[in-house]
């Protein structure tokens, strides 16, 4: 391989603010509002959160109820976040559980401009069902595909959670002009094998988004909860014995080769990850991987399997 | 994430030849041949060998003269791995420089069944351009799509080095039924980059080749030649400055968590990855990607750009 060094291009400061998510929505709310705050104090410009911050992680168990946490877009949490932005100057990706009609709810980002615009929403595309993981009950597939929203730090493709695992939505989003690719998260293990298989599983899911960053030449951030998670005491559908969610925190920014830029630990807090936006055409231009896709040999990806 | 082991599956033992390619192709055959001999009597089942591993990687110079490297399939070398597999009851996967007709030549594999007979060939889609590597030169962009063999140790789809970047290269292996991915490579350092770059270039491509793996539940195995290679002494073409290329070895194959099975360092020699197939849908079942792949949003994947 070459590799030639040309010039610096914009620095831009991603903060990823990596919380504990407890039962009062009101109470993460206003933790996320002061984490953005200490982002922002220490230098940030984008602000990121994690998946549905603002109550515990409900996906645990099927229950009716859980969809009273729902809002429009826009509505509180947003009208929170736009005011957070304007403060401080900073874009904020963050995480809402979007009450679009009566039956029809999504699991949505939004991205707020510097002046507390709402530039627009995305919906998950890509939702699982896994036990301890029982999105589609909740959450209708996004139906506005892969979005790109200009920012003055940057164009930013938010993405989430499960959206990590799949190559399609990352080169969509690169392909439609992303330079940063931020996935708010919640994953976590299984307390009974985290031992066996927990380094395994953690390990996987940093190569799969490292590997978004390599075959793009883009920046990749993914934003988790961390922290242990049981279901809720007074939940009328808490199964006994559930021993819950183990969240593995460990949010990074990573650059375009892979590299990582800044990686958190288990622990709540704030990362600030610089990312010289630079960086991308410095590594398309020694790994120019976008210039030679065979368009004309992709036709089937279109297809759930060649049979 | 949950986790639940199945039994067990079938058992396929794959060997991969990591060579030294010198200037004398005679040669180079002949080691591979004794390589396969090798593999098969410690126990391999499919053996794998580099990219155009019968010359030098005769590519870091535009030479019209290396088009003499170039042979008809069926053609020699074909016929010698023939004999080889048929005499050792072994798969191969090998590589070829293909003289399709005057003017137009591929870079392909072959893959030969137990009982000698080629069940196919795989034309290198993605062809690279890349100072020392100008492969644009020599090979026509293959025609034939991407291909899966059914052999008695599992289905193969042979891709070729550069086809490593592509998640679409994978992805559409494994929707046509691929459980094994075998790619014949040919890759390196600059001498006088390795020092600064190097290791994230292997991290790089190391990276790559497991995430395809993880997202698409499939064994991944690449076989990389090793050395370093000077431009040979009589080439007319050869620049005076050339610094040659260190292939770095490392030869792997993965698992389809992105686990690795087996690893080699830079020594040439044979490696031996023992693949249960049964862990193909071991984890497919408790990480179901395949399932949520949104296929209604990813016409815009033959674009060049969405611009």
């Amino acid at each position: 391989m070459n590799w030639k060094m040309g010039e610096a291009g914009q620095e831009s400061v991603i903060g990823l603010v990596q919380m504990n998510c407890g039962a009062a929505p009101e109470r993460n709310l206003a933790a996320a509002v002061e984490r953005i705050a200490e982002a922002a104090g220490r230098g940030a410009q984008i602000v990121c959160l994690p998946e549905l911050f603002r109550s515990h992680y409900f996906c645990q168990e099927e229950n009716v109820d859980w969809f009273d946490l729902a809002e429009t877009i826009p509505g509180a949490t947003v009208e929170t976040l736009s005011r957070a932005a304007k403060r401080h100057g900073v874009v904020i990706v963050g995480s809402v559980f979007e009450r679009r009609c009566a039956g029809v709810y999504h699991n949505s980002a939004v991205v707020m401009n510097v002046d507390g615009d709402l530039l627009g929403i995305y919906r998950k595309m890509h939702v699982p069902d896994d036990p301890l993981y029982y999105e589609k009950f909740y959450f209708t597939p996004g139906d506005l595909g892969f979005r790109v929203f200009a920012t003055p730090f940057g164009r930013i493709a938010p993405l989430i959670c499960w959206d990590q695992w799949y190559p399609e939505a990352a080169r969509l989003a690169v392909l439609a002009g992303a330079e940063i690719l931020a996935y708010p998260t919640a994953i976590g293990w299984r307390p009974g094998e985290k031992r066996e298989y927990g380094k395994r599983q953690h390990d996987a899911w940093r190569t799969t988004q490292r590997s978004h960053a390599i075959a793009n030449g883009v920046f990749v951030a993914a934003i988790n909860r961390t922290g242990l998670e049981k279901p809720l005491e007074d939940s009328p559908g808490r199964p006994a014995d559930y021993e819950g969610i183990e969240f593995w925190g460990r949010s990074f920014v990573c650059g375009p080769q892979g590299e990582t830029v800044a990686e958190a630990g288990a622990e709540p807090g704030v990362i600030l990850a610089g990312c010289n936006l630079g960086d991308i055409d410095r590594t398309r231009r020694n790994w120019p991987f976008l210039r030679d896709r065979r368009i004309d040999a992709y036709a089937d990806l279109v297809k759930r399997v060649i049979d």
